[in-house]
């Protein structure tokens, strides 16, 4: 975790545990005596579901270890928790750095903590791995947010792969609900396959975007608007209101062109200048017809079950991938059949023969 | 095989022996003396390489063959006719049933043939293994063609799977290669995955389409349009000719929208009447113009290469995949644990791990 990271986690928890429902808990008390010792799972269970911000913050960080020890005492954790998830709408945020995601998650999440909703939100962000960063590790324009006792911020997880990533994050939205957040708001920088990711863990998935000269489309990476369910152009303010309007039918002729989606909802496009706070409700309004819909033509449910049964088979399939390939011998053997093939001396088929021998 | 494509192939071997170029050849009296007996490894190479029909047919049988014995000489054959393939253009051809696939080949192929290219038309229809019919197995409007001696024509390989049919059309397109042919047509319906399929197998993807009333672009599957390099607008003739051409506008801002291709190639858009043979000589010279651009710019050869290692990988994975979902110990473990997902009983981690206990 960087400085700024450990800095925002320091902030929750003492924001937790100064919350006034939650001070009179026994085991909050209980908490605060063994600070320095580990509280038990059983009680971190306990204040997990009272919605002890202090429970949840140190839950994550089980769930984010790496020690076998550490995650053993996650699973008894999420699998408490699991009756008391799935509460929740899911909501996933992209766009290139600079269109603005902070200020609109700080902009929506205020405006979301003022309709009395509990906003937790996370990251996926393959590329901390690499730069030690963290998307949310650096969110001083979140400073509103960070303090609001309704609203919960954790910086993104780290983790070898993007896989590793994915699950820690699909694991915390699981605690967060148990403790009663029923909003969670998913970040990512669309590093990768990151923004496939974060998609297929949620409900609802939102792209931001900056009017501009030229063509609106340009820089889209491939399939982003296929996945979309509302395009948002942020900024919309000043002298940018007249492009921002162009970009809007642009866009909308862009999302006709697909064919309908499994979930029957139409994608939407939206203006809205997230630094002055214009266009925000109406986001939300349109995330809650989206939601209405959904669930009443059981889109909704049978969309969460589907993503499950797909990490399922996701996970498999990854472990299968890397229990064999991460061998040495098959690890020469591919150099050899790959080098092959670019001598054109084998068929991709016959290589493949080769490799599988070794299993 | 179908009667029809029963008779297309026995057409085939008939055109092939009575083809001038070949009768002198001392390997096809052979072929003729020994046809009840099977001819060996060594006498079909030779006869592919001088451009024997009976002989790649026979070959191809070999290929689509799922006995043990009939593999191994395809395997042999195949590594003999590995350093004379791969100097072909492939083209994928795709379009819903009715927007007149088999009349497009019929007169591209005959332009080509025109041209003095050798022309094999082959076909990727996951479909047939089910219904047992096969794409090309009624090319009525193909009679032309299926005559001409310097076309080969043959339908879908049937399998238990599209990855079966797959490696079967790509160990095809290389023994086509190796006995002269310099195009390759593939064909397909577009059925499930079909057409990822054979864009990972070609140089070329093309997308046929008809203008109609209403928005051009419904209808078309999620990201065909990404994938195409062309896209035709079939039965561009008669009162047909307005609607083509504002299908045509409608179509080329779709393609605008769209990130440059690793290929650089901008996709284009073109209009065609198949029936009265117009407009086939523009998508020719399109396609040359975009196989010199890929060339020069190296993109070509790379490409290729990418699509080899693509599959070796591809098909490891499938098998690792089929070891181990295929054993009935796991089939019943992941029974139970779908089940405790849908109940919210597990995380799809947690799942995983049980499952994969079993390996």
């Amino acid at each position: 975790m960087s400085k700024k990271s450990k800095k925002i986690s320091a902030l929750q928890e003492k924001k937790g545990i100064n919350s006034p429902e939650i001070t009179d808990s026994k085991a909050v008390s209980k908490l605060q005596s063994k600070r320095k010792k580990q509280p038990s799972s059983k009680q971190l269970i306990k204040g997990i579901l009272e919605g002890n911000i202090t429970a949840l913050s140190r839950a994550i960080t089980l769930i984010e270890s790496n020690s076998p020890k550490h995650l053993e005492k996650a699973n008894t954790i999420i699998e408490a928790c699991l009756p008391k998830a799935n509460n929740s709408v899911r909501i996933g945020i992209t766009g290139v750095p600079g269109v603005g995601k902070s200020t609109f998650i700080e902009a929506l999440g205020t405006h979301l903590t003022g309709l009395n909703k509990k906003v937790a939100v996370l990251a996926v962000d393959p590329s901390s791995t690499i730069t030690k960063g963290s998307i949310l590790g650096d969110k001083t324009r979140m400073e509103d947010l960070v303090k609001n006792k309704n609203a919960f911020i954790r910086p993104s997880a780290s983790g070898n792969t993007l896989g590793g990533v994915a699950r820690k994050t699909r694991e915390t939205i699981i605690v967060c609900e148990a403790a009663g957040f029923d909003t969670i708001l998913i970040e990512t920088v669309g590093v990768g396959q990151s923004e496939t990711t974060v998609h297929s863990m949620v409900d609802f998935f939102l792209l931001l975007k900056l009017s501009g000269a030229g063509d609106e489309l340009q820089g889209i990476k491939r399939g982003i608007i296929e996945m979309a369910d509302a395009i948002i152009i942020n900024k919309a303010d000043g002298n940018n209101i007249k492009p921002a309007n162009l970009a809007k039918v642009e866009f909308n002729r862009a999302l006709h062109l697909y064919p309908e989606k499994a979930s029957k909802w139409q994608p939407k496009v939206n203006l809205c200048s997230a630094l002055h706070n214009e266009g925000i409700d109406s986001i939300w309004d349109m995330v809650l017809a989206y939601i209405e819909q959904t669930k009443a033509n059981t889109y909704f449910e049978t969309n969460r079950k589907e993503q499950n049964k797909y990490w399922l088979l996701q996970t498999i399939e990854a472990q299968l991938k890397s229990d064999f390939f991460n061998r040495e011998l098959v690890k020469s053997e591919l150099k050899k059949q790959l080098r092959r093939i670019e001598n054109q001396e084998t068929t991709p088929f016959a290589g493949a023969e080769a490799l599988l021998k070794l299993k």
